[in-house]
């Protein structure tokens, strides 16, 4: 299934997108995608979507998830993308918190900060946990994922670099995450270690990659968060990106107001954003 | 005002305390201490306590916010902590954040992570957000404090420190974040940077500062933070430690399964846990 929620921000309903693209709305079955709905997807799969109300026009898109307790983000987890940004893979997963704050619908604006200079783009697989778990093993892991999802890790080099402090701060500011369009389950996704995915900016593309040369994989990583902290439905686990991003470009390369940004992953759908000076 | 909620475990309800220190149902004019509400607590200063029912018995007390979207500390924020911890006064505040999963009520007992080896405690004056505010003044910043509160911010230092990445691997795990007892009605704190804190292990005490020393103060701090995101009704901003972390010791002194902690900040209440292995 692919479920999403559209509508005005804060407003948002439940849907499901069936086969012929067309949103269904969902609100009847479900009050949300969130929380401990997450941990109900598979009583939705016996639904006939054309029993579902047809929902007209194109509303905005959503986030495909509400009620994220934990944005959490691996760092460096790409090879080529450690050596890009000058730092070297780390022996384990690297991972630090965005703030929820963030999270945004996939084409909702990307907001320069007022004093950025350094606003930059990052595809990247986002995995929605459906179940709690804590102290998981790699092979209990993937049954605690409600589904995949497309991420803009958006970040401010000179706030995560060469301010004070640690990465979270360049990874936080509002509508830096945006998540969707669509919560796309395990079963639609035949091998998350083998996703095509890609970025461009005014249509000349930057990020050209695959979730192939990840470094530390999808169940790896459920599993070596789950010996940190309870994971909980809701919590989204953004899991690196490919090279690519305007930092480790020669010269530097940063976004600005009037951009266009399209980012997307094989079967998990795409995103467009405009750059927008807050 | 001293506001708080009390009861079981995620069926918390809100309540106040009255003169005499005994806990008044204030669920018949709240829903809760979290989200919209915290912008109308002037609302409930024309109550008089007496008319509301009396709670029965001492139930448990839990964290005395909920629906927390950040959970945002401040770093090194007294020059004698950074010293002890062999660091420097940053040049301006580092931040990172702490999973809201980590937080939990007063006297809930502190976990001990199953492989930890070095948990560490920190008395922190906390702040709770009491309305939304984005690129604020020092000036404006006071106007969006709901209350403040008593944080432990309870940290893992192999975690933190000695393991690839960012501090928020050693400070997120469940039961790292005891907030409360109260939440302290800005009226009734009359200068936040002149309060008395302390800490004891086993009694004997290890904490015993002022948040005078604080590096970066309470209005500096909201407005620092509000360059970088929107702040929002029920962000929790943990304020950082004065000297006397275990970590800080010769030699170091973690704490272990049996420990009792008690913490407290003048006008704000005292918390007290168990440590208990995970």
């Amino acid at each position: 299934m692919k479920l999403l929620r559209y509508g005005p921000q804060g407003q948002e309903k439940p849907g499901l997108l069936d086969a012929e693209g067309q949103i269904r709305d969902l609100s009847a079955h479900i009050p949300d995608l969130g929380g401990e709905v997450l941990t109900t997807l598979d009583s939705l799969k016996s639904i006939d979507p054309a029993s579902l109300p047809l929902v007209p026009g194109s509303p905005r898109i959503g986030p495909c998830v509400t009620g994220t307790g934990k944005f959490i983000c691996i760092g460096l987890n790409y090879a080529d993308h450690a050596a890009e940004s000058g730092l070297q893979v780390p022996p384990e997963p690297v991972f630090f918190m965005k703030a929820t704050s963030a999270i945004c619908g996939p084409d909702d604006p990307i907001l320069i900060p007022r004093t950025s200079t350094k606003t930059d783009w990052e595809v990247e697989l986002g995995i929605v946990i459906g179940k709690p778990g804590k102290y998981l093993t790699e092979a209990e892991a993937l049954s605690h994922v409600a589904g995949y999802c497309v991420i803009n890790d958006v970040s401010e080099r000179a706030f995560q670099m060469e301010r004070a402090g640690q990465w979270t701060k360049g990874k936080s500011c509002d509508n830096f995450g945006q998540t969707g369009p669509w919560l796309v389950t395990p079963d639609e996704v035949a091998d998350p270690q083998n996703l095509p995915m890609w970025l461009t900016v005014n249509g000349q593309t930057m990020q050209n990659g695959s979730t192939r040369t990840m470094v530390y994989g999808v169940a790896h990583v459920i599993a070596y968060l789950s010996q940190f902290f309870t994971l909980h439905p809701g919590d989204i686990i953004s899991t690196g990106t490919p090279p690519g991003v305007g930092m480790g470009m020669k010269p530097p390369h940063y976004l600005k107001a009037g951009d266009v940004v399209e980012l997307g992953i094989e079967g998990l759908g795409t995103q467009k954003q405009v750059c927008v000076q807050d």
